[in-house]
């Protein structure tokens, strides 16, 4: 690991992440990054050779701060249900919990980027692949302790589970509707909800409590 | 009505919406558009005055090519369920329909525009409310025609949609994923089977048709 101007890498990505999830990735220019942090756009230049290396710099970065705010506490808690459900509440609105004034800048990718091709599409594709791709893990364990039925498609959950965050980030930051939060909750668990069990599992002990988790 | 330059003013919002689907709202400035179109930026400047004035002609431009694609067809099927999802399958990758080579601008907006404060984000704010009084409207008419439960609750139902139809262009455009229609089509009818009224009214007629509209 290189430490040589690490200090002043680590302020110029926390601004820019900050700037990021406000303005998305297009408006994270050199320029406007400079200027936030108070440098000269020559002075970032050292550190960051174009427009596309902050942006996956910014993305990597971002990574790191979901990590800590959804991932890992979602982790502590046992496998199944309880840790997918911690997950998808630590991601609702995760930004703010992160201290970051805008929205998720991997959701507005999905549609800024859309109708492009260079390495930071790549970079967001990866991401949002490797997010669902843990969603589907969580899904599975889910499945594998008899919490979600067994014939149930894991892609086709994470697909609705995904739909539900889009409409939540839209609808709580850009329609600023207060219920955000409530209807989002709704709408996971009566997705969870139809994806129980038909019937309780044959078993030879008392049925344990089947309220909601 | 000023016919003045209206047909130069209209092959413009036609080339623009075109490059407003692919490059969003931030990428159709005035000098993108006046490139695209092969004129110079003062002859667009004739027409518009502003970037902000080009972008909100050109979300109504959409709005106008919008209801041609998905809301007229759909308002000739019979009230109720038939017209809710008519207008769904219409609405979902509306813009590959209407012959765009890009995106939803609206929904790329949502994302775009969450942390600004403008006419533009004004305009889309009034384009996303009227579209979701559309859906709440025809989801209410299927609610009095009781193919949709007396008690369901219509926002909810709506904001549930709008999820399906953001995880689906997420999908399909951004992921590319070959299984996005099915997908959303699922997830739709879930949705709607699960508003579906509890049990079958009390009749005395024989029960109608049960199976999937």
């Amino acid at each position: 690991m290189n430490d040589t101007g690490q200090g002043t890498r680590g302020r110029i990505l926390d601004r820019g992440l900050d700037l990021m999830s406000e303005l998305g990735l297009a408006g994270v220019t050199l320029g406007v990054l400079a200027s936030d942090v108070g440098m000269s756009k020559s002075g970032l230049f050292a550190h960051f050779r174009s427009k596309e290396a902050v942006q996956i710099a910014l993305l990597q970065r971002m990574a790191v701060v979901a990590q800590d705010v959804v991932v890992t506490p979602a982790m502590a808690l046992p496998p199944g249900l309880a840790r997918l459900t911690g997950l998808v509440h630590n991601w609702l609105g995760w930004t703010t919990k992160a201290g970051l004034r805008g929205g998720c800048p991997v959701a507005a990718a999905l549609f800024e980027l859309d109708d492009i091709e260079n390495d930071v599409r790549a970079k967001v594709v990866a991401m949002e692949s490797h997010w669902r791709w843990l969603l589907a893990q969580l899904t599975a364990e889910a499945v594998a302790q008899g919490e979600l039925r067994d014939d149930l498609d894991v892609d086709q959950f994470v697909w609705e589970t995904c739909g539900v965050y889009l409409s939540h980030h839209a609808s709580r930051r850009f329609l600023k509707d207060p219920h955000a939060d409530q209807r989002a909750l709704r709408a996971f668990e009566a997705l969870v909800q139809r994806s129980r069990p038909k019937a309780p599992p044959v078993d030879d002990n008392p049925p344990a409590s089947r309220g909601p988790p």
